[in-house]
């Protein structure tokens, strides 16, 4: 998505280096980190410079193509296996995470050199990347025919772009229906303890153009109550085959304020 | 109550200064403010150094009664009037300060010299602080009876005894309750955005010794569906005669939370 006018993604390779939008200085600075070494990329997930589902698979991803880049060749397998272990640790919470890491070590498995091995697991970081990019847009696309003009949406913590690659999931049908043309606007839930609300969600809106109000968390029931609340769309960490969402704390109140008063 | 073991209202007079708990410096100091003016007390109420529904009204009152000892006997009824509109518009939402402001001026209206009016402010004013002080403890004692031993109950901004001259409303029976030795915990919303529940209920219970947790007001919902409120007691800034019932924001989605899970 756009941040001044140019296309970013939340997270890229740079030769061997991740580079990766530091989500600590937001929305007071925009400043791009750089890890050098599959150990910078891990602590970034750790310490939450990077953070969101998809986002987070991503950088896991480029940490474990690192590891494959550095590893010496004597000690190749025991090296991608510690680095391995050490990104798992990082987020034990996050699935994308785990897919990541186990999808490069699955690439480097299908080759017979280690030159090979270095190519496939880069290609492979890159490859999930683009399919978590490619996810989100295909999100906005189908999700945008939900919307229509003067809707007003409220969304809790942060699943827009800086959640994922791009796009994002819970964001990416306003952004797309936003470029349309149609006129939209969101409720930001402040999303307390960690405030990803008026942090980051708040910031990419603004970046888009698109109407938005941060409020306090307790201030959903009476949009709600005032019927001034049109739709409700949030991420999910996991959704189990039953329908059932796992998402941040607060999602739970929303789905059970919007049952109450009949809100999609 | 007690406050390191000595027992304090939130708002009281020492000759013609008004004295108070300086609710800004909770949690981090506890300090008395002195107000020597009915000028200084009206700012304590703008700026709410003071704060909760019966405080506000106590304070008002204490601020008449200085406005009636501070007036020249040669301009006494308009010096009187100018200071009812000042205190009536430090805060237009709270009913307690114009019950106050006009029984301290009812006061004076009764009696046949400015002697006797000065006389009359002080002792009306000292009476309503009694009678909010009364009202806590008899709302204690009545509700301690639908207080179980083991109860874990949910309270959202500040309902104790800070927001009033003594005791509280919601926070009442709990005091009463643990006091009689029964073992209660509660749940304090963190109650963005000013944060009363973290900042001052978290500090009253703690003084008090009883068992409470903070938590953001987003966690409301998960503890619900865990079983895991037996009760929500709140404050009331209006209680309308069909039982409606004008609260801090957030309370509305503690309502519905409770009704949709079966908690009283």
């Amino acid at each position: 998505m756009l941040v001044n006018g140019k296309p970013y993604r939340t997270v890229w390779m740079e030769g061997s280096a991740v580079k990766l939008i530091d989500q600590h200085q937001l929305p007071h600075a925009f400043s791009i980190a750089t890890c050098p070494t599959h150990r910078e990329t891990a602590e970034a997930i750790r310490t939450m410079l990077v953070r969101g589902a998809g986002a987070i698979g991503a950088a896991a991803g480029y940490a474990m193509a690192q590891a494959v880049l550095e590893a010496p060749d004597a000690t190749f397998t025991s090296c991608v296996e510690q680095a391995a272990s050490l990104i798992r640790s990082t987020r034990p919470t996050a699935h994308d995470l785990f897919y990541a890491v186990a999808h490069v070590r699955g690439a480097i498995e299908r080759v017979s050199s280690l030159a090979e091995a270095r190519q496939a697991a880069v290609h492979m970081a890159e490859q999930l990347a683009d399919e978590n990019a490619k996810a989100g847009e295909t999100i906005g696309r189908v999700g945008a025919a939900l919307l229509r003009d003067g809707m007003r949406i409220m969304t809790h913590c942060n699943a827009g772009w800086l959640a994922f690659v791009d796009w994002g999931s819970a964001l990416a049908p306003i952004y797309h229906a936003h470029r349309q043309g149609r006129s939209l606007s969101v409720y930001v839930n402040e999303t307390r303890p960690r405030s990803q609300g008026a942090k980051l969600t708040a910031w990419e809106l603004a970046q888009e153009g698109v109407a938005h109000t941060v409020m306090a968390d307790t201030a959903a029931g009476s949009l709600f109550q005032q019927g001034q609340v049109d739709g409700v769309m949030v991420g999910a960490d996991r959704i189990a085959a039953n329908g059932d969402v796992v998402n941040k704390i607060g999602t739970y109140t929303l789905a059970v304020l919007a049952k109450h008063h009949g809100v999609p």
